[in-house]
């Protein structure tokens, strides 16, 4: 999915909110705005959202000095979701249908996103996500895939979120199969490195943790190394977790099924759907 | 007061918006949005937001050739306030206190504001600040400014939002007094130009029509003519319309009522309200 002319208002508000994270020096914040728009007056938006989020975030952490401006909120977060996980895990197995339900799950951890704003009510989410509609549901086609896979890359996305996608994980193992589950490869905003993986005990669910090698908000395949390309290449299913992902990678002829809720009006317009839309897509 | 580094992507969005209002070319409107990112890549944030949203709406005049974008919206919204206009004048002038139902219709009417975005409900707007209980209510200094004044300058702000205005002029002017209302002297979004406050019949009630001489969005002095400012210095008492008004005269040393609805977070906070508010106040 390529930039929209919109996303660029978002993305001045997001380089403003990484920089009062980590310092209240306005005269830094406005050395770091008009870094940011330095950028924008010559940038060609053919790139996916993800992609340029990345160049903004990376102004941030160079101008502040500080490697990950999110480590706070991300610790938070883990901590949160840890603390959700018991009882979650609980709905879910006795639900009536644990693999629906842990979806549901997963999709109301994907409001864990400081990329979209910094104001969300994760258990209400939670609550609402139990019975709410699914605007796109592909359920029958991503129950095929994993019957088909013996492994399935899951492509993750924020900090905490991770918790809730051991849900899901937990119950598709369950079914004997492998689950591979990608962080990213360094900080960027609140996304999911490999130690905030670790922290939401991904371990105990997934039979591998790797990472994409890169540093955008979302797996942008060009900035991955050659050793997920690989992994991602050879997947018989992949499971693409969160908005940032679909955006990267809508449009690539891989088994990919898309889970995610919508989280903003240019990726509402691009899918038809309306902001807070639960999705499940092959897409 | 002086521009909050929020201003800026809200400055995007409004450049944006604008020239999709006169143009379908996304080509046009990404240089449009390259040259506003030229624009802040170096801007000193000392002036008010008014100041700085001038300079955003000339690149869009100057790049789509438009001297008037918002020329079709004006008209419209002119229209409609037309439309209301009989009855609201009706209800103003049955209830127990005409002034301050004047003062409330006026507030209402500042709701008309296309620089904030292009979703607001008018006639919804209209019921509210019928009964809506004021955030700050300098009611009695009002008064006293009017006995004291024979003649009062009147600071118009929106399209459309001039024939609420007319309401509390003619109020004022049944006192005895006289009202100049001044409008802005060149098309800036969809504020109010002499011949948007002769199409909502200014004349009918006004003693008189002026030109701020300017084309900012608020009467930023710096940019206002001589004669406007001779005007603007020997007033008795000055009726600030609007929230760019108030952005662009807040701490002037004048005898100021500032009369506007807040709609936006950054002048909420300055002011210690919420975005909805109906305020008027001596500043």
């Amino acid at each position: 999915m390529k930039t929209c002319l919109d996303c660029i208002s978002c993305f001045f508000r997001q380089a403003l909110e990484a920089s009062r994270m980590v310092s209240d020096d306005e005269a830094l914040h406005k050395e770091i705005l008009q870094e940011v728009a330095k950028e924008f007056s010559n940038i060609c938006l053919d790139e996916s959202p993800p992609s340029i989020s990345r160049r903004v975030h990376k102004i941030v952490r160079d101008l502040t000095g500080n490697p990950d401006p999110y480590k706070e909120v991300k610790r938070k977060y883990n901590q949160m979701a840890l603390g959700l996980y018991p009882q979650l895990r609980e709905r879910v197995l006795k639900s009536d249908d644990p693999l629906l339900t842990s979806i549901r799950m997963a999709i109301a951890g994907n409001i864990i996103d400081f990329g979209v704003g910094n104001s969300f009510d994760v258990e209400k989410e939670v609550e609402e996500a139990f019975h709410k509609e699914f605007a796109t549901l592909d359920y029958s086609e991503f129950c095929d895939f994993i019957e088909d896979s013996e492994e399935i890359l899951y492509l993750g996305d924020n900090a905490g979120e991770v918790v809730f996608d051991r849900l899901l994980i937990e119950v598709i193992e369950s079914m004997n199969k492998r689950v591979v589950y990608a962080a990213r490869g360094a900080p960027i905003i609140n996304d999911a490195t490999l130690d905030d993986a670790k922290e939401c005990g991904i371990h105990e669910n997934a039979t591998e943790l790797i990472s994409t090698g890169s540093d955008a908000p979302a797996t942008v395949l060009e900035f991955c190394s050659p050793d997920f390309i690989d992994r991602y290449e050879n997947a018989q299913m992949i499971i693409s977790k969160g908005q940032g992902n679909f955006e990267a990678l809508s449009g690539e002829k891989k088994p990919i099924l898309f889970l995610f809720k919508v989280k903003c009006p240019v990726v509402a317009k691009n899918i038809n759907h309306k902001v807070g839309d639960m999705v499940l897509s092959r897409g």
